[in-house]
Order: C-alpha cells, then structure tokens, then sequence
C-alpha cells in the first residue's frame, strides 16, 4: 500500500537545486513591470488624483486610477468592500490608488513618482476597542449554550477571569507576492504565487468585466502561503490583469518584501476577554468568552476567521454552558485575513491559558484537568455538536504526556534555582477539518485524472501546493486509487481551466477534499478498466495498454461534496464542521531571570490527523507549525505609528531561525476518518494552534508568572518577573 | 438551434488582426535558437561526424548526434524505420544528420559550419519504377472482388486503358513547421505548430526515453496543414526536445521556408495503371488497377496513405469485379508523408479520367455514366462494404449538374471555335470519414468539459485547429449539446495533457470524433444538471448558478468511439470506413489553344457531407480545397535533380492566387450520418480529390486532347494539343 509510505516529494528536487521556477523565475519575454502608487495616510479624502503627466513619459505604457477599471471595482470576498483600487477615500496606509506598467523599473519609479495626489487627512480610527466602541462592527458571531452567567454563579464554581492580548502576525513566506498577466483573447492568463486560484480568478474576471472561462489562471511554483496568499493575491492579480489588457502586453507586478510586509494581510489582532469555571474536582461547568478582532480597513475573510474562533472558543473540552460572543471591528490598518489556525491560535491562546490558571487554582496537574475535560467520542462540542468517530484526543494527551516525561519534569523541574529555571508546559487544540458550515458552495473539490497510452497519469487538481506536500500525498492518493507505481503519478501545476471551482486552499482540507475527488475520478477509470482487464493480473502497464489497445477512454472528471453539515448562526450551534483533528503539544523551556529570555529546548507535539498518507510530510507539517507557533509565542509582532507598520522587513520583524530551534518530536495518532481518503483527516494548521500558550504555560511552570500577552518577549518575560517580585518583595 | 448557424469563427479576429500568437510569434525569454545540419546526398555512408570543434565554440550550448539521444533514436510511426538524427547512413536530402543550440543566429551558423561531415556517396534510387524493379517496397495492399481479368476479357465489354501520372505537391500552408521545448521535470514542455500533438508527443517521449506524461505538447495557434503538419512535426519536436534537455533551456526551433519545402513531407507522386471496363449501355463490370506511390526514404505513413487511395480506387460507383495491387516503395527522396485527401487524389485522378474515356468509347455524357453506375443505399463498395444510410451522392450530381447547366453547355461548347475554346468537366469522388478499419487504437477522441460557476464553459480536445473550423464547429457542437450560449463557450489550445490520445486531426474526423466526445461530456454534465434543475425553465446561467449552489460538480470527460468496422486484409474486402462522403465538382474552363495555358472560369463543386454544423465553414472547407485542388490540377510540381527538390520557394514552387482563383459555388448536401454529431461527417479532404480529373475533363471538352499526368501546365496542354495535331496531320 503506498498510502502510509514514505516517498520522497516529487517537487523536492527542483525546489533544493533551486531549478524550481517561482513567479520571479519566470521569465515572460517583452513583460512590462508594473508598481502600485499606494497610500502614505490611514486616512484620508483624495481630493485630486492626476495622472496626465505620468502617463506622458517615456516608458510609461499606461497609469490607471479607480476610473479606469473597465468591469467593477471591487476585489469579490464575503462582503464585497474591498476595491481594487481607491475610489475618493483611502482607508489604510499603502492601498492601492493607482497602477503604472512601464518598459523597465526606471520608467516604473518616474512614473509613479510623476502621479499627483492631493490627500485630505481624516482622522483614522486605529485601535479595536475604540472601533468597537463606535459600533464599526464587521462581523460577529455567538454561541449559546446553556446558562453560562448563572453557572459561572454558583457557588461550589471556582472561576479564573482574564484579558488576553494576541499581536498581529505576519506570515513570512519566503517568496513574496507576485503576478504575471498575459492577455489572451477577451481576457488574461495570469499566472502567480497563490493559495487559491478561483479566487484570484473571480477578482480578475470582476475586474475586467469578463467570464470566467477568460480570467484564467495558473498558479506557480509557490514559496510558502500560511493564509496569507488566501485572500491577499487577488488585490495583485486584479491589478496585473488590468494593466495587462490595457497595454495589450504581459505585465509582471512583483511586491518588494518591504511593501509585501506593508501592505499584504496579517494575522487578526485579537483581545480576548474570558472566564472559565469549574468544580473544585475539576469538571469545566462554563465558560464565558468577549473575543475581539482587529479586521482592518477591509472585512476580506474576517467573518470566516472571526467564525472558526468562535466555535472552537473553549478548546477540546465538555463544556456543559457557553457562552462566547465574538466581533470583528474596522480599523484604518491594513485589512487582516487569513493566517494558518483561522482566528483559532487567539482565542487557543486565552483558553488555554485559562485552563492552567484554573489547574492552579485547583491544585490540579494541567494534564490531570484536561483528561478530565477532554472530548470523546459520544461527547457534544460546545456548539452541540456530537461527535461519533475519530476523536482520538485522549491517545493525543497520553502520548505526548508520555513521550516527554510529563509527570517527572513537572515535579522535578520546580526545585531547581538558579538564573536560568526549567518549565514544561501543556497546551491542546481541536481544529475542524474543511470550510464546514461556513462553506457553502466553496466546500466541494474536483480532480481530473487523464491515463497516457503508456500508464503514466496526469492529475489536475484546484488547490495547491504551497510547501505542505500536497504533490506527495495527492501522487500517493492516485497511485492507491488507481493501482498504479507512484512514479507514474504527475500532479498538473493548478489552472482554473482544468477543474471547476473547488474552493480554496485552506482549512487543512486538500488532502481530504482534493484526494476523494482524485478517488472519485480514479473510481471511474478503474471502473472502465474492469471489464478489459478482468483477472487477468495484468501490472499496471501492461493493463493499460490492453485497455488503449480495446478503445477504452482512461480519463474521468471526480468531485467531492463533504458530507452536509447543519449549523444555526443565531445560536450558534450545530455541527460546525464535518470532522476535527484533535493536538496537543508539550513544551519545555528555560528561562534566564536576569534577561528574562525564553529558550525552547523541546516540543513534543502529537496530533490525531486521521490516516497519515506520508508520515514525512505529515512531520514536516507539524515541525514547521510548531517553529511558527514559537515565533508567534516568542518574539513576532508588528509595530505600527499611526496606522503604518514600522517593521517591514526581516531585519526589524524577527522570525525564528534554525539557531532558534528545539528538537521537535511530532506524534501522529491515526484515529480514520471514514470519509476521508484512506481514513485521513487534516493536518495544515493544527500544529500551530496550541504551541503559544503551551509555551506560556512552560513559562509559568519554570518562573510562577503568568503572560497574558505574547509574543512573550524577553522585555515581557522580564517585567512580569520584575512586578512579581515588586509585588512579592 | 446553434448547430446549422453561420457564427463568426471565434478564432478570426486575432488572425485578422495579426494578434493571434504562431509559434514564431511566441517569445520565450531566454531561448537558445536551434538548427539542422542535414545530408547534401540523397545516400551516403557517414564516415566521419566530428563535432569536437563545434561544441567549442563560444555561444554553442549543444552539439548532438545520433550518439547522444538518451532514448530511442526512432520517431514512432507505423514501420519504425525512421530515425531523429541519421546514424552511419543518410538516406535523403536534408536528412538530419546533427543538431546545434546556440545563444543567437550567427553563433548558430558558425556552429552548423564548424560539425565535420566526411561522406561515402552511395548509389541513390531515384525513381519509383525502379525501387519496384528492386523489390524495395514499403507496403502493399489489395482488393479482390470477383473474377477481374475474366470481366475485361468479355466480348461485350468495352475497355479503357491508361496509365496516368501524378506529381509531387507541397503542403504550402502559409507557417513554415517550428517548435519550442521548454525543460521540465523529468521532461519537456513543447509548443508548436502541428496537427496531431499526441504523434508529437510519442516521438518526444521516444527520444527523450521519458513517460508520455513528461512529454507534455501543446499546439501553438497553427498557420495550416494539409497533412503537412500530421506526420512530419514529430522529427522537429522530438529534435528540439533533445536540445531542450541537453542545455536544460528554452529551445526554440524555426524551420525557414526553404528549408521546410525541401525536407519536409509531401504528396506521393503516383503512377497508376488502370484498366476500366463497361457494357455497351454504360454499366461498370470491371476494373484493374496497378497503383504505385513514391513513399521517400522512410515508411513514415506510407501503408495508411496508400490503404486509402486503394480502397477508394474505382471512384463512387457498383463495380463487380475489381483487381487493386497497390504498392508504395522506398526511393533516396524525402519521405512523402500524409496530405489531404491523403491517396485517392492520385488514384481518382486515374479512376475519373478513365470514366472521361470511357463515356467519350461509349458516346455517352459523361454525367450519365455516372448517374448509372453511382452507389446508392443498398449498393456494395469494392471492398464489399453495403452503405445503408447517409448516401447522397445521386443528389449531389443532381445539384452540381443542374447549377452548372451541364447539359446545355456540354452541347453548346464543343461548337465554339478560335483561339480560346470552353470546355466543361465533370469528376467525382467519395471518401471515407475517418480511420476506418487502418484506425485501431488511433480511432477514439477525448474531450474535457468544464462548467464555471458563471455558466462559461471551457472545452479541452485533442484534435487541432489548423485553420479548417473546429473551434467553431467545436463550440456549435458544445453550445448545442450543453444548451447554453456559444458565446460562453471555450475551446482550450491542445494539451496532451488534458485529454487521452485522441487519435490525429486527419482524415475529416475532427467534427465527428471530437464533436461526439464533446457531446457524451455535456450528457454527463446535463445529467448532473437535470434533477437540481427539473422543469425550473432556468436559463442558462441560472441553471449553471443553481446548481453551483447545490455543490453540482459540472466536469465530465466524453469519450468517442466509433461503430466497428470489420475488414479483411488478404482480400480488401469488409467494412473500410465507417460512413461515407460524397462528392462530384464541375469544372469550367477557357483553354488557350496556342500557349495552351488553361483558364478556370468557374467551380461547381457538391458534398453529401451529413449535417452542415456551420455553412460558412463548411463553404470555406469546400472554397480552399478546391483551389488546391486547381493548384494540383495545373501548376503544383517539384523538380528534383539528384534527388534534392529544386523549387523550394514561393517563386519557384507555383501555388495559385487570388487571381487564378474562379468562382467556386459550394453546394452541400444533407443526408445526415445518425452516429455523427447531429448528423455530420467530414468534409476537410472531398473538396481536394475530384477536381484534377474534372480540370482535365474540361480541357478534353474544350481542346479534344487527353491527359494522363498533372499538372495541366501550359507546356504539357500544348504539347498534347501538338501531338494530336500532329497525328491528326
């Protein structure tokens, strides 16, 4: 069986040779380059905007504003706020306000310089409370369940009550955003470095006024998405297709890292106000949550986001009475979107941080509390949601409690002294698999799989590759399904041309969807097969000419429809999502409590992800989730003044490096999914998730402090040493 | 209903206004151009090839032969003896012997100039009566039917007899062959001008020793085919694929016009034998022929060429006796290869002038002896094949004669006198739609439908455009079948990587076998449609939109087989295609009696070819093949001298022009073919086949003389007319 196997990725080689082609690599012959005049204010009228004498230069093939759009002026997402480019108002620094494509970069930088803007300043609203305080609400969601205040009441209830503070994220991809148009008949080709290519083709197509079928497009060899490349490419694919068919020429629009930094989505902000409570045995009665996000100028995927952390608001646990009221607001900053864990690793990190305050004020052992807590199998989500099959979270919390010698460090590192202190700390997470109740239209996926005469097979699918091995496991899918050598197996570069909508690249749902669709199309060919080959042990090859050899046509178009969910957005429950990966991590670090730095020594973290189609990339999920939770745990945060980010590049927006770290122990747990392919869940995001306040935890268990605020930088850790012990001295 | 309209082809704006992107006009940056260096002699031992000097020079960046082919060193066709790069022996003029790829055009020169080639000339066989004489023979065919020689030999059978002559003809479609292979993977990416990418393909993965996966073809917005771009394309694709994975770049390769008339395929000349014998009253008892092609160096299509000038070798009519040796041998001279019409111009040539004579030994009207004899439903073929349906050739000699006012202008004419004397011809023809029994595995297409959520429709085949209609026809077909909008539908270039092999774009089969895919794939798409649409009374994007909503997946591959036939080898007898086209032109002409040059005034030309899927296409089907048939008629030939082609330009090699271009009446005829798409069969090649004989039937009816070689030229006429004035002194 080749599900379950080791093979080595089929992208692998030209990715390390560095023969790989990224959207900068391709070299499209006689491409006009292209720059975006982008606002300097977080708020302002545009009270003149003349672009005669820029588009009077040399060089300079056209410069177009807002007026110049030929179909609509608005990048499609849920609320359809966003505009390709601003029209009278500007409402975040760096917007886009108006397009140059030029023959060279010279010409590009006279020309943008040459477009004249007259800005009247308005007064920008840069803060989440002071947004929500004025009712600038984008979205918000609730969940109800039970009585929460009233239980949260009573006396036998012992309640722990904090504010959390999560920072921005950046996603910190290698490869910068970047398109290529080319028109082609009414409409473009535009080919680039995305996540979801039906989503930068509904913007191209809106933007210039065409179907469909004419805004094709094709994504490239992508260094790294995290969500960031979700929503944000279509504002840079609209803008290249423009530009594209009004010169007639291909044009390249490639962001610096600087203004990719600037200007892209970012992780939401978050503020989370929570009160959890519990019986002194430890049995969660109710948990009370106020979760805040900063949605930025734009609601992009803010609804989305701010829904997938409502509903997992108060972790992996049985929480009898709930209570979460959940609101994205508006501020003049860059909009936020779409980041690996979906608005989950915000309120993770409150939730979490509850449960070890709670353990504390039971005198519980962190563990001990959430085994007692822990969802099962025949157990209701805090959305009613029953869970029937694959809830292997209990195997999750014993494996990882094993493997890194929980209970021994856990009494044994508190008696150490010294500067630098020794803590493990424990945090978990559940992550519904798939867009689920919030899916609609976008939840099904779709596969072409054509049969060469000569047994090699051709894949075409409609999401992506972007560094998560989406190539390897598809290859090994097909190859199952099919019967064939995975060498055989080619997964097509994604084009809108090939496959119907099948919704985006996210929500760790290709494997699953994108592999029952690829079943679904291998189903069919074998069923074609059968009646050729019969029993006649043929191999694989050997068959397939028999096949050609009888007329038969080896090429079927699959779909996957997720099994349907029922969801109730006013009381917010119901089955939110078709099926959850269950997480947990443990963390260890040591502190220095003279400088108040953090290291991280080890994490074991351990998932139950369904089958594992390629245990390799699977563990290569999970190490590199786990390092971007550290990041986000331990020093990632954007500094802004008045609206613009500070820190723009990687010199002053620090991520970790390969010194920064730990051994990594992933453990993959393999309670199948049924519907899934060979049982598998998903796994893109759940690494990340719980890392922070298991990390925080680890703080709190090596120095007594508790953070409610990351990244828990040195600066952090120290002055929340320094007030203990003003407090304590 | 969309099928029978006249709409605008999609394709014509760019090709009129110059926008549309031929292979010469694809700019791929960074790309190395590439060169032949080919045989001087037309056979020759190699006894030295060095290229040592070659590769050295700055700016080559690959110098291969024969020796550096990673895979087979063979371009897959029928008999497998044609080699990428000639190996110890050159067979041919122009044979490539080395391939160069070089950083620009003089790097490229002084690379050709700077290989070694030291050569043992070898005694070239020129002439096809003498490669017969040699036994060297590529292949033969035969029909048997009844007792042939018994059935001449009758005292009351009257008997012609002729030996008739037929030329070399050039393709001459306005882009000369090019491709550019981009390295991939394991593979290449080729883009180029061709007709049958997945022949292209077999060659690329041959050399490159690859899976057919990896050797990924697209065509390239094509200049024209004729069968020109059928078989020969695979020896420039699978040479430029080589160079691409030797410098792992870009490779562009170009051939100029010079190079393309001399090296690449052409029409078999012929000589055929007939002897053809009728009862007094006009009914058609026997038939013999001895039909003979110059197949060129290497069998390339040779055996399918030649199986279809067999089969169809006694014209349109009830034969019951018939004798056909048909055999194609191997000369030094570049290897003839596929050509509309693809065999039966030739033998019609014969086939229809023998009738000419026959009628004048009859005193009968030559419409009349066809009209007794013509095949109607019920009749045999030669080949014992019964024609139930889809017979229309009796109403296509009703048209063409009624339109072109034969009778009274074959009584009216031949009283003319002076200097330039009228004349008016009648040939016909019929022709089999598609591979017929030679098809095998070859016969089936593919097709890809996709449905946007917008209700555009993207459309994947693996047949070609080459200028005769398809995207037109093709997207007719899918509107109709889908029952949405033309307008909305696109159809993709060629990819063999969307669809499975789908067999060639010849023998007129694009229509129905690409037509009937299309149609099974939009059934299967209807089907899902039907139960969410029921009887709403949707339109079309609505319907489309309804259903994305209800998570309908709207993608389905169709595949195409055609009906079995069944044929026997060792007698010619069975089924040799699946239905019929039928068609006869009439030709009219001045003649001048003292330069003999021929005039033609004006073309009657009629096709039985089913259901007219778009009249305008089909009148330009019919319009541009007549012409080339006039060319073949009277100016086309190449002279060679040592077996290297002399007239390898546009001033040397004659085509007609705008100004030699008559009147030409298109008249098509309905009786729809039920397994075809709509009724439909082809029509590509009809227009080709008849029109030499009837050109020579009318310049028997104006001047008296028979002609038994093509071209009619000036010369040839006049020495006719010479040679009877001076037997007749």
């Amino acid at each position: 069986m080749i599900v379950g196997q080791r093979i080595r990725r089929p992208d692998a080689l030209d990715k390390v040779k560095g023969s790989a082609l990224y959207i900068e690599d391709v070299a499209v012959a006689g491409a006009l380059v292209a720059g975006v005049l982008r606002s300097p204010h977080a708020h302002a009228r545009i009270a003149r905007l003349d672009v005669f004498a820029a588009r009077n230069l040399p060089g300079v093939h056209a410069v177009l504003t807002a007026a110049d759009i030929p179909g609509k002026n608005l990048i499609p997402m849920i609320q359809n706020d966003w505009p390709v480019l601003a029209e009278g108002v500007v409402r975040h620094v760096g917007e886009a306000v108006a397009l140059v494509a030029a023959e060279d970069r010279e010409a590009l930088a006279a020309g943008l310089a040459a477009i004249k803007v007259e800005y009247e300043k308005l007064p920008p609203r840069l803060e989440m409370e002071e947004a929500l305080a004025a009712g600038e609400i984008l979205a918000q969601w609730k969940v109800r369940r039970g009585e929460a205040e009233v239980a949260l009441g009573r006396s036998d209830v012992v309640v722990v009550e904090g504010t959390y503070h999560t920072p921005y994220q950046e996603h910190a991809y290698i490869e910068p955003n970047g398109m290529v148009a080319i028109p082609e008949g009414p409409g473009v080709v535009v080919h680039g470095s995305m996540q979801c290519p039906f989503y930068v083709q509904k913007a191209v197509a809106s933007a210039l006024g065409c179907d469909l079928s004419h805004a094709r497009i094709v994504q490239t060899v992508t260094g790294g998405g995290f969500g960031g490349k979700e929503d944000a490419p279509s504002a840079p694919g609209a803008q290249v297709a423009l530009l594209a068919r009004a010169t007639g020429r291909a044009v390249r629009l490639i962001l610096t890292r600087e203004e990719d930094m600037a200007v892209m989505s970012k992780r939401h902000p978050g503020r989370i106000r929570m009160r959890t409570g519990a019986t002194r045995d430890g049995h969660l009665v109710a948990c009370e949550v106020d979760y805040l996000l900063d949605g930025g100028a734009y609601a992009t995927l803010s609804p989305v986001v701010l829904f997938r952390g409502t509903v997992h608001a108060c972790g992996p646990y049985r929480v009898p009475n709930v209570k979460v009221d959940a609101r994205a607001v508006r501020t003049n900053t860059v909009p936020s979107g779409a980041f690996r864990g979906f608005g989950e690793p915000q309120v993770v990190f409150a939730c979490e941080s509850q449960m070890d305050r709670l353990a504390e004020r039971l005198d519980m052992d962190p563990l001990a509390l959430r085994r007692i807590n822990a969802l099962r199998a025949g157990d209701e989500t805090i959305t009613g949601h029953r869970l029937t099959t694959s809830v292997g979270f209990d195997e999750v919390l014993d494996k990882v409690a094993e493997a890194s010698g929980w209970e021994s460090k856990r009494e044994s590192f508190p008696s150490h002294s010294g500067l630098v202190r020794r803590g493990i700390g424990l945090a978990a997470c559940y992550y519904g698999v798939g867009l689920g109740a919030m899916g609609k239209h976008l939840n099904p996926a779709g596969a072409s799989v054509v049969v060469s005469a000569d047994g090699s097979v051709t894949v075409a699918v409609g999401t992506t590759e972007i560094g998560q091995g989406m190539i390897t496991v598809l290859s090994q899918i097909t190859a199952e399904a099919l019967g064939c050598p995975v060498e055989l197996v080619k997964i097509m570069d994604p084009d809108t041309s090939r496959v119907p909508d099948s919704g985006p690249t996210v929500a760790s749902r290709t494997t699953v969807m994108s592999g029952n669709a690829i079943r679904d199309a291998a189903a069919k060919i074998r069923a074609a097969m059968e009646p050729v080959i019969a029993d006649s042990g043929l191999n694989w090859r050997d068959a397939v000419l028999l096949c050609v050899t009888k007329q038969v046509g080896l090429a079927a178009h699959g779909w996957s429809v997720p099994p349907t969910t029922t969801f109730d957005l006013e009381t917010g429950q119901g089955e939110a999502y078709i099926c959850y990966s269950w997480s947990a991590n443990v963390v260890e670090v040591e502190v220095d409590m003279e400088t108040g730095e953090t290291r991280v020594t080890k994490v074991w973290s351990g998932h139950d992800t369904g089958r594992v189609i390629n245990p390799t990339t699977g563990e290569g999920q999970v190490e590199g989730g786990v390092l971007q939770g550290l990041g986000y745990a331990l020093v990632e945060e954007h500094m802004l003044r008045d609206g613009r980010i500070l820190n723009d590049q990687f010199s002053t927006y620090i991520i970790p490096t390969t010194l920064d770290t730990p051994e990594i122990k992933a453990i993959l747990v393999e309670h199948e999914f049924p519907w899934g392919p060979y049982g598998a869940k998903g796994l893109g995001e759940t690494p990340i998730i719980g890392v922070a306040p298991a990390v925080t935890a680890a703080i709190h268990h090596a120095t007594g402090v508790h953070l409610d605020r990351i990244p828990a930088t040195p600066e952090r850790v120290w002055a929340a040493l320094r007030a203990r012990s003003v407090e304590g001295g």
